[in-house]
Protein backbone atom coordinates (compact mmCIF):
# COMPACT_ATOMS: atom_id res chain seq x y z
CA UNK A 1 0.00 0.00 0.00
CA UNK A 2 0.98 3.51 -0.59
CA UNK A 3 1.50 5.84 1.93
CA UNK A 4 -1.19 7.24 3.50
CA UNK A 5 -0.53 10.91 2.44
CA UNK A 6 0.12 10.03 -0.66
CA UNK A 7 -3.30 8.46 -1.31
CA UNK A 8 -4.85 11.22 0.01
CA UNK A 9 -3.25 14.11 -2.25
CA UNK A 10 -4.18 11.36 -5.25
CA UNK A 11 -7.31 10.99 -4.27
CA UNK A 12 -7.89 14.87 -3.72
CA UNK A 13 -6.47 15.63 -7.20
CA UNK A 14 -8.29 13.15 -9.46
CA UNK A 15 -11.71 14.45 -7.44
CA UNK A 16 -10.39 18.06 -7.73
CA UNK A 17 -11.67 18.48 -4.07
CA UNK A 18 -9.67 19.43 -0.67
CA UNK A 19 -10.86 16.49 1.74
CA UNK A 20 -12.21 18.05 5.10
CA UNK A 21 -10.60 17.60 8.20
CA UNK A 22 -12.20 18.02 10.98
CA UNK A 23 -13.28 17.10 14.65
CA UNK A 24 -16.63 15.95 14.14
CA UNK A 25 -16.70 13.11 16.15
CA UNK A 26 -15.48 14.11 19.76
CA UNK A 27 -13.67 11.69 21.91
CA UNK A 28 -14.75 8.28 22.24
CA UNK A 29 -16.69 7.17 25.63
CA UNK A 30 -15.08 5.07 28.00
CA UNK A 31 -16.66 1.31 27.91
CA UNK A 32 -18.81 1.33 31.23
CA UNK A 33 -17.88 -1.87 33.67
CA UNK A 34 -21.37 -1.99 35.54
CA UNK A 35 -23.94 -4.39 34.17
CA UNK A 36 -26.51 -2.27 33.33
CA UNK A 37 -24.44 0.66 31.80
CA UNK A 38 -22.91 -1.56 29.99
CA UNK A 39 -26.07 -2.83 28.78
CA UNK A 40 -27.26 0.53 27.76
CA UNK A 41 -23.48 1.64 26.73
CA UNK A 42 -23.89 -0.89 23.52
CA UNK A 43 -27.28 -0.39 22.68
CA UNK A 44 -26.74 3.45 22.19
CA UNK A 45 -23.89 2.88 19.84
CA UNK A 46 -25.90 0.21 17.63
CA UNK A 47 -28.22 0.02 15.11
CA UNK A 48 -30.13 -3.13 14.81
CA UNK A 49 -31.51 -4.21 11.53
CA UNK A 50 -33.67 -6.63 9.73
CA UNK A 51 -33.36 -5.99 5.68
CA UNK A 52 -34.76 -9.47 4.48
CA UNK A 53 -36.53 -9.25 1.76
CA UNK A 54 -39.38 -11.72 3.09
CA UNK A 55 -39.77 -9.83 7.04
CA UNK A 56 -43.20 -8.86 7.57
CA UNK A 57 -44.97 -6.19 9.77
CA UNK A 58 -45.36 -7.99 12.47
CA UNK A 59 -41.47 -8.76 12.58
CA UNK A 60 -40.55 -5.19 11.73
CA UNK A 61 -42.86 -4.27 14.92
CA UNK A 62 -40.85 -6.59 17.25
CA UNK A 63 -37.52 -5.08 15.62
CA UNK A 64 -38.87 -1.55 16.67
CA UNK A 65 -39.90 -2.64 20.02
CA UNK A 66 -36.95 -4.48 20.90
CA UNK A 67 -35.02 -1.30 19.76
CA UNK A 68 -37.58 1.10 22.17
CA UNK A 69 -36.64 -1.37 24.93
CA UNK A 70 -33.34 -1.69 25.01
CA UNK A 71 -32.49 2.12 23.59
CA UNK A 72 -30.48 1.00 20.06
CA UNK A 73 -29.67 4.26 18.20
CA UNK A 74 -31.53 3.28 15.40
CA UNK A 75 -33.66 1.13 13.46
CA UNK A 76 -32.61 0.20 9.90
CA UNK A 77 -34.30 -1.30 7.50
CA UNK A 78 -35.24 -1.20 3.34
CA UNK A 79 -37.00 1.77 2.18
CA UNK A 80 -40.28 -0.40 1.95
CA UNK A 81 -40.48 -0.30 5.96
CA UNK A 82 -39.30 2.98 6.47
CA UNK A 83 -42.46 4.78 6.95
CA UNK A 84 -43.93 1.60 9.55
CA UNK A 85 -40.98 2.34 11.17
CA UNK A 86 -41.02 5.98 11.22
CA UNK A 87 -44.58 6.06 12.66
CA UNK A 88 -43.80 2.99 14.90
CA UNK A 89 -41.02 4.82 16.63
CA UNK A 90 -42.12 8.30 16.54
CA UNK A 91 -41.11 10.15 20.23
CA UNK A 92 -38.97 7.53 20.98
CA UNK A 93 -35.67 8.43 20.59
CA UNK A 94 -34.86 5.63 18.66
CA UNK A 95 -34.09 6.95 15.02
CA UNK A 96 -35.01 5.34 11.63
CA UNK A 97 -32.38 4.47 9.33
CA UNK A 98 -32.75 3.63 5.85
CA UNK A 99 -30.51 1.11 3.80
CA UNK A 100 -29.70 2.30 0.36
CA UNK A 101 -28.48 1.03 -3.12
CA UNK A 102 -28.42 -2.45 -0.70
CA UNK A 103 -26.97 -4.75 -0.81
CA UNK A 104 -24.99 -4.43 -4.24
CA UNK A 105 -24.14 -1.35 -4.46
CA UNK A 106 -24.91 -0.74 -8.37
CA UNK A 107 -27.88 1.49 -9.12
CA UNK A 108 -27.31 4.21 -10.54
CA UNK A 109 -26.53 7.50 -8.61
CA UNK A 110 -29.60 9.44 -9.41
CA UNK A 111 -31.66 6.44 -8.20
CA UNK A 112 -29.72 6.24 -4.89
CA UNK A 113 -30.64 9.71 -4.42
CA UNK A 114 -34.17 9.99 -4.63
CA UNK A 115 -34.41 6.58 -3.10
CA UNK A 116 -32.67 8.55 0.21
CA UNK A 117 -34.68 11.93 -0.47
CA UNK A 118 -38.08 9.46 -0.90
CA UNK A 119 -36.97 7.61 3.20
CA UNK A 120 -35.83 11.06 4.22
CA UNK A 121 -39.73 12.58 3.50
CA UNK A 122 -40.83 9.02 5.14
CA UNK A 123 -39.03 10.08 8.39
CA UNK A 124 -35.39 8.03 7.95
CA UNK A 125 -32.74 10.10 9.98
CA UNK A 126 -30.26 8.35 8.69
CA UNK A 127 -28.69 6.60 5.99
CA UNK A 128 -26.65 3.36 4.96
CA UNK A 129 -25.40 3.56 1.71
CA UNK A 130 -23.67 1.09 -0.64
CA UNK A 131 -20.60 2.41 -2.10
CA UNK A 132 -20.10 1.39 -6.00
CA UNK A 133 -17.90 -1.22 -5.64
CA UNK A 134 -17.03 -1.96 -9.22
CA UNK A 135 -16.80 1.95 -10.21
CA UNK A 136 -13.86 1.80 -7.74
CA UNK A 137 -12.59 -0.85 -8.90
CA UNK A 138 -12.68 0.57 -12.34
CA UNK A 139 -10.39 3.75 -11.18
CA UNK A 140 -13.73 5.63 -11.88
CA UNK A 141 -13.38 7.41 -8.37
CA UNK A 142 -15.67 11.02 -9.11
CA UNK A 143 -18.27 8.71 -9.96
CA UNK A 144 -18.14 6.95 -6.72
CA UNK A 145 -17.56 10.53 -4.89
CA UNK A 146 -20.55 12.03 -6.99
CA UNK A 147 -22.74 8.80 -5.92
CA UNK A 148 -22.26 8.94 -2.41
CA UNK A 149 -22.52 13.61 -2.94
CA UNK A 150 -25.77 12.67 -4.13
CA UNK A 151 -26.93 10.82 -0.57
CA UNK A 152 -25.05 13.42 1.27
CA UNK A 153 -27.48 16.09 -0.10
CA UNK A 154 -30.42 14.86 -0.20
CA UNK A 155 -30.04 13.40 3.45
CA UNK A 156 -28.94 16.78 4.94
CA UNK A 157 -28.00 17.41 7.66
CA UNK A 158 -28.77 13.20 8.63
CA UNK A 159 -26.14 10.74 9.37
CA UNK A 160 -24.88 8.93 5.68
CA UNK A 161 -22.81 5.58 6.41
CA UNK A 162 -21.24 4.60 3.36
CA UNK A 163 -20.54 0.64 3.75
CA UNK A 164 -17.05 -0.40 1.66
CA UNK A 165 -17.86 -3.74 1.72
CA UNK A 166 -14.57 -4.68 2.96
CA UNK A 167 -14.66 -8.49 2.38
CA UNK A 168 -14.43 -7.66 -1.43
CA UNK A 169 -11.30 -4.89 -1.32
CA UNK A 170 -7.53 -4.81 -1.54
CA UNK A 171 -5.98 -2.91 1.37
CA UNK A 172 -5.52 -0.18 -1.08
CA UNK A 173 -8.93 0.00 -2.10
CA UNK A 174 -9.95 0.31 1.39
CA UNK A 175 -7.97 3.27 2.18
CA UNK A 176 -9.19 5.04 -0.94
CA UNK A 177 -12.90 3.88 -0.67
CA UNK A 178 -12.91 5.53 2.73
CA UNK A 179 -10.84 8.68 1.58
CA UNK A 180 -13.76 9.13 -0.96
CA UNK A 181 -16.03 9.01 1.54
CA UNK A 182 -14.73 11.56 3.41
CA UNK A 183 -14.48 13.53 0.81
CA UNK A 184 -17.78 13.43 0.07
CA UNK A 185 -18.60 14.47 3.13
CA UNK A 186 -20.12 11.50 4.56
CA UNK A 187 -20.03 10.74 8.17
CA UNK A 188 -19.37 7.50 8.69
CA UNK A 189 -17.30 4.88 7.07
CA UNK A 190 -18.96 1.21 7.45
CA UNK A 191 -17.34 -2.72 7.18
CA UNK A 192 -19.54 -4.58 5.62
CA UNK A 193 -23.22 -5.04 4.15
CA UNK A 194 -24.05 -8.40 6.11
CA UNK A 195 -24.86 -9.57 2.43
CA UNK A 196 -21.02 -10.09 1.71
CA UNK A 197 -18.32 -12.90 1.76
CA UNK A 198 -17.50 -11.13 5.08
CA UNK A 199 -18.46 -9.55 7.96
CA UNK A 200 -16.20 -6.93 10.31
CA UNK A 201 -13.08 -7.41 11.39
CA UNK A 202 -10.96 -5.81 14.07
CA UNK A 203 -8.71 -5.38 11.43
CA UNK A 204 -10.28 -3.13 9.26
CA UNK A 205 -11.88 -1.35 12.14
CA UNK A 206 -8.23 -0.13 12.80
CA UNK A 207 -7.56 0.58 9.58
CA UNK A 208 -10.56 2.74 9.04
CA UNK A 209 -10.11 4.72 11.76
CA UNK A 210 -6.17 5.22 10.88
CA UNK A 211 -7.50 6.66 7.56
CA UNK A 212 -10.61 9.18 8.49
CA UNK A 213 -9.00 9.62 12.00
CA UNK A 214 -12.37 11.31 14.32
CA UNK A 215 -13.55 13.71 10.70
CA UNK A 216 -15.62 10.35 10.28
CA UNK A 217 -17.46 7.90 12.48
CA UNK A 218 -16.69 4.19 11.51
CA UNK A 219 -19.54 1.64 11.87
CA UNK A 220 -18.76 -2.09 12.68
CA UNK A 221 -21.45 -4.61 11.12
CA UNK A 222 -21.45 -7.96 9.48
CA UNK A 223 -21.62 -10.81 11.78
CA UNK A 224 -21.58 -9.34 14.92
CA UNK A 225 -23.40 -12.16 17.25
CA UNK A 226 -21.62 -11.35 21.11
CA UNK A 227 -20.88 -8.93 23.27
CA UNK A 228 -17.41 -10.12 22.94
CA UNK A 229 -17.12 -9.19 19.63
CA UNK A 230 -19.28 -5.85 19.97
CA UNK A 231 -16.84 -5.02 22.77
CA UNK A 232 -13.49 -5.84 20.70
CA UNK A 233 -15.15 -3.73 17.42
CA UNK A 234 -15.57 -1.07 19.77
CA UNK A 235 -12.26 -1.09 20.99
CA UNK A 236 -10.61 -1.28 17.62
CA UNK A 237 -11.75 2.16 16.71
CA UNK A 238 -15.91 1.75 16.02
CA UNK A 239 -17.98 4.12 17.49
CA UNK A 240 -20.95 2.63 15.69
CA UNK A 241 -22.10 -1.13 15.66
CA UNK A 242 -24.71 -2.78 13.02
CA UNK A 243 -26.24 -5.89 14.05
CA UNK A 244 -29.63 -8.08 13.16
CA UNK A 245 -29.70 -9.43 17.11
CA UNK A 246 -30.09 -8.47 20.45
CA UNK A 247 -27.93 -10.70 21.63
CA UNK A 248 -24.93 -8.76 21.34
CA UNK A 249 -26.07 -6.66 24.60
CA UNK A 250 -25.76 -10.28 27.04
CA UNK A 251 -24.03 -13.08 25.09
CA UNK A 252 -20.57 -14.22 25.32
CA UNK A 253 -21.31 -16.89 23.35
CA UNK A 254 -21.47 -17.41 19.61
CA UNK A 255 -25.39 -18.04 18.37
CA UNK A 256 -27.27 -19.97 16.07
CA UNK A 257 -26.23 -18.68 12.56
CA UNK A 258 -29.44 -19.25 11.52
CA UNK A 259 -30.50 -15.92 13.20
CA UNK A 260 -28.89 -14.24 10.48
CA UNK A 261 -31.32 -12.25 8.73
CA UNK A 262 -30.58 -13.46 5.38
CA UNK B 1 -53.17 -25.21 -1.28
CA UNK B 2 -56.30 -23.84 -2.07
CA UNK B 3 -57.83 -24.53 -5.65
CA UNK B 4 -56.22 -22.98 -8.69
CA UNK B 5 -59.50 -21.44 -9.93
CA UNK B 6 -60.49 -20.09 -6.31
CA UNK B 7 -57.35 -18.23 -5.74
CA UNK B 8 -57.76 -16.64 -9.21
CA UNK B 9 -61.01 -15.62 -8.89
CA UNK B 10 -59.64 -14.31 -5.42
CA UNK B 11 -56.79 -12.31 -7.03
CA UNK B 12 -58.42 -10.67 -9.21
CA UNK B 13 -61.39 -9.64 -6.71
CA UNK B 14 -58.73 -7.93 -4.46
CA UNK B 15 -56.92 -6.34 -7.01
CA UNK B 16 -60.37 -5.67 -9.19
CA UNK B 17 -58.92 -6.56 -12.32
CA UNK B 18 -59.43 -8.94 -14.65
CA UNK B 19 -56.07 -11.67 -15.31
CA UNK B 20 -55.71 -11.73 -18.67
CA UNK B 21 -55.45 -14.74 -20.82
CA UNK B 22 -53.79 -15.72 -24.28
CA UNK B 23 -51.69 -17.83 -25.83
CA UNK B 24 -48.70 -15.15 -25.99
CA UNK B 25 -46.00 -17.50 -25.93
CA UNK B 26 -46.18 -20.40 -28.71
CA UNK B 27 -45.65 -23.89 -28.15
CA UNK B 28 -41.83 -24.83 -27.38
CA UNK B 29 -39.60 -25.76 -29.75
CA UNK B 30 -38.49 -29.29 -29.91
CA UNK B 31 -34.75 -29.84 -28.29
CA UNK B 32 -32.79 -30.97 -30.76
CA UNK B 33 -30.23 -33.78 -30.31
CA UNK B 34 -28.07 -32.92 -32.81
CA UNK B 35 -24.45 -31.65 -30.38
CA UNK B 36 -24.16 -27.82 -32.39
CA UNK B 37 -28.13 -27.37 -32.73
CA UNK B 38 -28.39 -27.82 -29.02
CA UNK B 39 -25.83 -25.67 -27.90
CA UNK B 40 -27.12 -22.92 -29.83
CA UNK B 41 -31.03 -23.87 -28.44
CA UNK B 42 -29.59 -23.54 -25.33
CA UNK B 43 -27.73 -20.42 -25.42
CA UNK B 44 -30.80 -18.81 -27.43
CA UNK B 45 -32.86 -20.02 -24.70
CA UNK B 46 -30.77 -18.21 -21.87
CA UNK B 47 -29.39 -14.71 -20.64
CA UNK B 48 -26.29 -15.05 -18.56
CA UNK B 49 -25.80 -12.91 -16.52
CA UNK B 50 -23.39 -11.21 -14.07
CA UNK B 51 -24.28 -9.18 -10.77
CA UNK B 52 -21.66 -9.14 -8.56
CA UNK B 53 -20.77 -6.09 -6.77
CA UNK B 54 -16.97 -5.89 -7.86
CA UNK B 55 -17.35 -6.95 -12.01
CA UNK B 56 -15.16 -4.86 -13.55
CA UNK B 57 -15.61 -3.29 -16.97
CA UNK B 58 -12.97 -6.02 -18.32
CA UNK B 59 -15.51 -8.74 -17.30
CA UNK B 60 -18.42 -7.86 -18.40
CA UNK B 61 -16.47 -6.98 -21.38
CA UNK B 62 -16.29 -10.38 -21.43
CA UNK B 63 -19.32 -11.56 -20.82
CA UNK B 64 -20.58 -9.57 -23.53
CA UNK B 65 -17.96 -11.43 -25.86
CA UNK B 66 -18.96 -14.72 -24.68
CA UNK B 67 -22.78 -13.65 -25.15
CA UNK B 68 -21.91 -12.93 -28.96
CA UNK B 69 -19.76 -15.98 -29.50
CA UNK B 70 -22.53 -18.18 -28.32
CA UNK B 71 -25.43 -16.60 -29.14
CA UNK B 72 -26.76 -15.83 -25.60
CA UNK B 73 -30.67 -14.97 -26.05
CA UNK B 74 -29.43 -11.36 -23.62
CA UNK B 75 -27.28 -10.04 -20.86
CA UNK B 76 -28.37 -8.86 -17.52
CA UNK B 77 -26.30 -6.61 -15.74
CA UNK B 78 -27.29 -4.26 -13.02
CA UNK B 79 -28.02 -0.86 -13.72
CA UNK B 80 -24.49 0.89 -13.42
CA UNK B 81 -23.56 -1.33 -16.55
CA UNK B 82 -26.55 -1.27 -18.95
CA UNK B 83 -24.92 1.89 -21.08
CA UNK B 84 -21.73 -0.01 -21.50
CA UNK B 85 -23.25 -2.86 -22.43
CA UNK B 86 -25.78 -0.83 -24.89
CA UNK B 87 -22.73 0.20 -26.48
CA UNK B 88 -21.00 -3.43 -26.63
CA UNK B 89 -23.85 -5.34 -27.90
CA UNK B 90 -25.31 -2.60 -30.23
CA UNK B 91 -26.48 -4.74 -33.43
CA UNK B 92 -25.20 -7.90 -32.10
CA UNK B 93 -28.65 -9.34 -31.47
CA UNK B 94 -27.59 -10.10 -28.01
CA UNK B 95 -30.29 -8.13 -25.93
CA UNK B 96 -29.59 -5.86 -22.50
CA UNK B 97 -31.06 -6.72 -19.56
CA UNK B 98 -31.62 -4.84 -16.59
CA UNK B 99 -31.90 -6.34 -12.63
CA UNK B 100 -34.30 -3.94 -11.02
CA UNK B 101 -34.57 -4.09 -7.42
CA UNK B 102 -32.18 -6.52 -6.56
CA UNK B 103 -32.18 -8.64 -5.09
CA UNK B 104 -33.78 -7.45 -1.98
CA UNK B 105 -37.06 -6.27 -4.35
CA UNK B 106 -38.14 -4.11 -1.28
CA UNK B 107 -37.35 -0.75 -2.60
CA UNK B 108 -39.98 1.45 -2.92
CA UNK B 109 -42.23 1.27 -6.16
CA UNK B 110 -41.40 4.55 -8.09
CA UNK B 111 -37.64 3.62 -7.52
CA UNK B 112 -37.83 0.88 -9.38
CA UNK B 113 -40.34 1.96 -12.22
CA UNK B 114 -37.69 5.03 -12.65
CA UNK B 115 -34.80 2.63 -12.48
CA UNK B 116 -36.18 0.48 -15.21
CA UNK B 117 -36.95 3.63 -17.23
CA UNK B 118 -33.49 5.12 -17.19
CA UNK B 119 -31.92 1.68 -18.25
CA UNK B 120 -34.49 1.52 -20.50
CA UNK B 121 -33.30 4.92 -21.87
CA UNK B 122 -29.95 3.29 -22.13
CA UNK B 123 -30.59 0.36 -24.32
CA UNK B 124 -32.28 -2.07 -21.74
CA UNK B 125 -34.77 -4.01 -24.01
CA UNK B 126 -35.87 -6.84 -20.76
CA UNK B 127 -36.13 -6.09 -16.92
CA UNK B 128 -35.86 -9.04 -14.31
CA UNK B 129 -37.78 -7.17 -11.39
CA UNK B 130 -37.49 -8.59 -7.73
CA UNK B 131 -41.33 -8.97 -6.25
CA UNK B 132 -41.68 -7.06 -2.78
CA UNK B 133 -42.02 -10.49 -1.13
CA UNK B 134 -42.75 -8.64 1.96
CA UNK B 135 -45.92 -7.08 0.78
CA UNK B 136 -47.05 -10.23 -0.35
CA UNK B 137 -46.50 -12.36 2.92
CA UNK B 138 -48.33 -9.10 4.26
CA UNK B 139 -50.96 -9.71 2.09
CA UNK B 140 -50.37 -6.23 0.56
CA UNK B 141 -51.78 -7.34 -3.01
CA UNK B 142 -52.23 -4.46 -4.29
CA UNK B 143 -48.95 -3.09 -3.44
CA UNK B 144 -47.37 -5.85 -4.93
CA UNK B 145 -49.68 -5.88 -8.32
CA UNK B 146 -48.48 -2.17 -8.93
CA UNK B 147 -44.84 -2.01 -7.80
CA UNK B 148 -45.06 -4.74 -11.29
CA UNK B 149 -47.15 -2.49 -13.12
CA UNK B 150 -45.08 0.32 -12.76
CA UNK B 151 -42.16 -1.82 -14.42
CA UNK B 152 -44.34 -2.81 -17.40
CA UNK B 153 -45.25 0.72 -18.13
CA UNK B 154 -41.94 2.19 -17.70
CA UNK B 155 -40.71 -0.51 -20.51
CA UNK B 156 -43.43 -0.97 -22.34
CA UNK B 157 -43.63 -3.06 -24.82
CA UNK B 158 -40.24 -4.95 -23.33
CA UNK B 159 -40.06 -7.89 -21.50
CA UNK B 160 -40.51 -7.86 -18.11
CA UNK B 161 -39.63 -10.79 -15.78
CA UNK B 162 -40.75 -11.01 -12.40
CA UNK B 163 -38.19 -12.94 -9.58
CA UNK B 164 -40.79 -14.71 -7.11
CA UNK B 165 -37.88 -16.19 -5.15
CA UNK B 166 -39.52 -19.28 -4.98
CA UNK B 167 -37.40 -20.69 -1.81
CA UNK B 168 -38.91 -17.98 0.64
CA UNK B 169 -42.11 -19.08 -0.05
CA UNK B 170 -44.98 -21.12 0.70
CA UNK B 171 -46.76 -23.00 -2.00
CA UNK B 172 -50.09 -20.70 -1.90
CA UNK B 173 -47.82 -17.64 -1.97
CA UNK B 174 -46.33 -18.98 -4.88
CA UNK B 175 -49.51 -19.50 -7.03
CA UNK B 176 -50.61 -15.85 -5.55
CA UNK B 177 -47.03 -14.41 -7.04
CA UNK B 178 -47.64 -15.81 -10.06
CA UNK B 179 -51.44 -15.27 -10.54
CA UNK B 180 -50.17 -11.20 -9.53
CA UNK B 181 -47.53 -10.92 -12.06
CA UNK B 182 -49.62 -12.36 -14.31
CA UNK B 183 -52.71 -9.69 -13.50
CA UNK B 184 -49.57 -6.78 -13.78
CA UNK B 185 -49.25 -8.12 -17.54
CA UNK B 186 -45.62 -9.04 -16.77
CA UNK B 187 -44.26 -11.47 -19.44
CA UNK B 188 -42.01 -13.64 -17.72
CA UNK B 189 -42.55 -15.22 -13.95
CA UNK B 190 -39.25 -16.16 -12.37
CA UNK B 191 -37.61 -18.74 -9.57
CA UNK B 192 -35.08 -17.26 -8.13
CA UNK B 193 -32.15 -14.32 -7.98
CA UNK B 194 -29.47 -16.23 -7.58
CA UNK B 195 -28.95 -14.30 -4.56
CA UNK B 196 -31.91 -16.55 -2.35
CA UNK B 197 -31.55 -19.59 0.06
CA UNK B 198 -32.49 -21.74 -2.59
CA UNK B 199 -31.99 -21.76 -6.69
CA UNK B 200 -34.57 -23.35 -9.45
CA UNK B 201 -35.84 -26.65 -8.94
CA UNK B 202 -38.18 -28.25 -11.36
CA UNK B 203 -40.68 -28.76 -8.79
CA UNK B 204 -41.00 -24.77 -8.56
CA UNK B 205 -40.91 -24.89 -12.43
CA UNK B 206 -43.50 -27.28 -12.95
CA UNK B 207 -45.76 -25.10 -10.55
CA UNK B 208 -45.14 -22.23 -12.17
CA UNK B 209 -45.89 -23.28 -15.83
CA UNK B 210 -49.22 -24.70 -13.93
CA UNK B 211 -50.56 -21.23 -13.25
CA UNK B 212 -49.72 -19.15 -15.91
CA UNK B 213 -50.25 -22.04 -18.55
CA UNK B 214 -48.92 -20.42 -21.97
CA UNK B 215 -50.08 -16.52 -20.67
CA UNK B 216 -46.43 -15.85 -19.93
CA UNK B 217 -43.14 -17.74 -19.76
CA UNK B 218 -41.43 -19.22 -16.77
CA UNK B 219 -37.80 -18.55 -16.53
CA UNK B 220 -35.49 -20.74 -14.42
CA UNK B 221 -32.65 -19.15 -12.87
CA UNK B 222 -30.14 -19.84 -9.57
CA UNK B 223 -27.60 -22.36 -9.26
CA UNK B 224 -28.07 -23.73 -12.72
CA UNK B 225 -24.72 -24.98 -13.61
CA UNK B 226 -24.61 -27.93 -16.22
CA UNK B 227 -26.12 -28.99 -19.09
CA UNK B 228 -28.07 -31.70 -17.36
CA UNK B 229 -29.54 -29.28 -15.22
CA UNK B 230 -30.84 -27.04 -18.14
CA UNK B 231 -32.48 -29.53 -20.53
CA UNK B 232 -34.33 -30.45 -16.92
CA UNK B 233 -35.58 -27.20 -16.49
CA UNK B 234 -36.66 -26.90 -19.80
CA UNK B 235 -38.65 -30.20 -19.60
CA UNK B 236 -40.25 -29.21 -17.14
CA UNK B 237 -41.66 -26.07 -18.81
CA UNK B 238 -39.10 -23.66 -18.67
CA UNK B 239 -38.52 -21.43 -21.91
CA UNK B 240 -35.60 -19.33 -20.19
CA UNK B 241 -32.70 -20.31 -18.18
CA UNK B 242 -30.78 -17.90 -16.38
CA UNK B 243 -26.96 -18.77 -15.24
CA UNK B 244 -23.36 -17.00 -14.55
CA UNK B 245 -21.73 -19.29 -16.44
CA UNK B 246 -21.03 -20.70 -19.81
CA UNK B 247 -20.69 -23.97 -18.32
CA UNK B 248 -23.97 -25.01 -18.83
CA UNK B 249 -24.04 -25.28 -23.05
CA UNK B 250 -21.94 -28.20 -22.49
CA UNK B 251 -20.91 -29.57 -19.33
CA UNK B 252 -22.55 -32.46 -18.06
CA UNK B 253 -21.25 -32.19 -14.85
CA UNK B 254 -20.92 -29.62 -11.64
CA UNK B 255 -18.73 -26.86 -11.55
CA UNK B 256 -17.11 -25.35 -8.89
CA UNK B 257 -19.44 -23.08 -6.94
CA UNK B 258 -17.27 -20.30 -6.43
CA UNK B 259 -17.98 -19.60 -9.64
CA UNK B 260 -21.20 -18.56 -8.83
CA UNK B 261 -21.08 -14.78 -8.66
CA UNK B 262 -21.99 -13.84 -5.47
Amino acid sequence: MQDLEKLREKVEEVLGVEIPIKERFPEREEIPDKEEDLRNFLARHTDITLLRPTATKEEIQELCEEAKRWGFYSVIVNPYYVAFCSELLEGSGVLVGVAVGFPLGQNKPEIKAREARLAFQEGAREADMVMNLAALKNGDWKMVYQDIRGIVEEMSPCVVKVVLEAGYLTEEEKVIGCLIAQAARAHFVKTSTGFGPSGATEADVRLFRRVVGSSLGVKAAGGIKTRTQALALLRAGANRLGTSTVSILTSEEPQNPSQFPY
